[in-house]
């Protein structure tokens, strides 16, 4: 089972603002980043989000996801009847999705949002880490990344720069 | 008055650990970061560091600094002697020392160390940043970004990338 990570964030490291906004980031949408993120998404069987991406995603005027989606939280007790055929709603802890995203049969998870993100890099459970730097420093927000119990090494795949300033760099998980 | 950073960090954005350790950064000096640095240094006439900095660097086996060295400090009372000649100690804040550098004559200043650059980055006098990113997160320590009070945007210039997995882009204030 594999849990990879395709996001973008400002070149101080925030994925949004403090109150969630992410208009700073979607101004750098552009042409470019479609063919890339196609590519990626074509290995992606499942997405694992939390409840901060779930209600983000929530605002947004259609369903964005494609495949199926692991929502985790303890939180929230049941999913809204109207995502009842998209949503699994588990309450585990990361060694636990991916042991039970394997048993369900899939094998390449999207890991999304920060905090789940951040609980699945401390169990070292990210193979493949691919993030796009925007070119704006936007001074505090919410983090990619956090703490971690040790070190993690990554090799250096390949690094695409877009007209916008982007700069995606691919990592591979060195282990 | 131009104020640059060259400065390597974490994937995570630590310049150091919490305690000053840079073991994990000095691993990654290879020979192809050489001409890049010497490229870069070319331009540069001062050299403005905190207290951090110039302790961390009072360890080195010898001073590092070819240039005029400026000792930003309002704690530190006066330089000891053997530095007399190579370091200016001003107590002062970020635009009245790019004055004061101008009106030396001086054009092109490094501003070096995270307290520094984040007080020369909130108040807009970072013309040129150059981030070296190092395929490594290290979970915690002294991060290079800070407090902002309104965004910063740049433009991107380039981008390297070393044998070893390091991602160095320029970047240039857009204003």
């Amino acid at each position: 089972m594999k849990g990879s990570v395709y996001i973008g964030v400002s070149l101080d490291g925030f994925i949004a603002r403090e109150n969630g906004d992410i208009e700073w980031l979607e101004e750098f949408g552009d042409e470019e980043a479609i063919p890339a993120y196609e590519d990626f998404i074509k290995k992606i069987d499942v997405f694992v989000i939390g409840r901060g991406t779930f209600e983000t995603v929530l605002s947004f005027p259609s369903w964005p996801y494609t495949l199926d989606v692991i929502l985790l939280s303890t939180t929230i007790k049941q999913v809204p009847e109207k995502f009842a055929d998209k949503i699994t709603l588990l309450s585990m802890k990361p060694k636990e999705v991916m042991a039970y995203l394997s048993d369900k049969g899939y094998s390449n998870a999207y890991i999304d949002g920060g905090k789940v993100i951040q609980g699945f890099l401390n169990d070292d459970l990210i193979d493949e880490l691919i993030i796009s730097k925007l070119p704006i420093l936007i001074g505090s927000g919410i983090p990619l990344f956090g703490h971690l119990d040790v070190d993690l090494r990554f090799t250096h795949i390949k690094t695409e720069v877009h007209k916008n300033g982007i700069v995606r760099s691919h990592y591979e998980r060195k282990r």
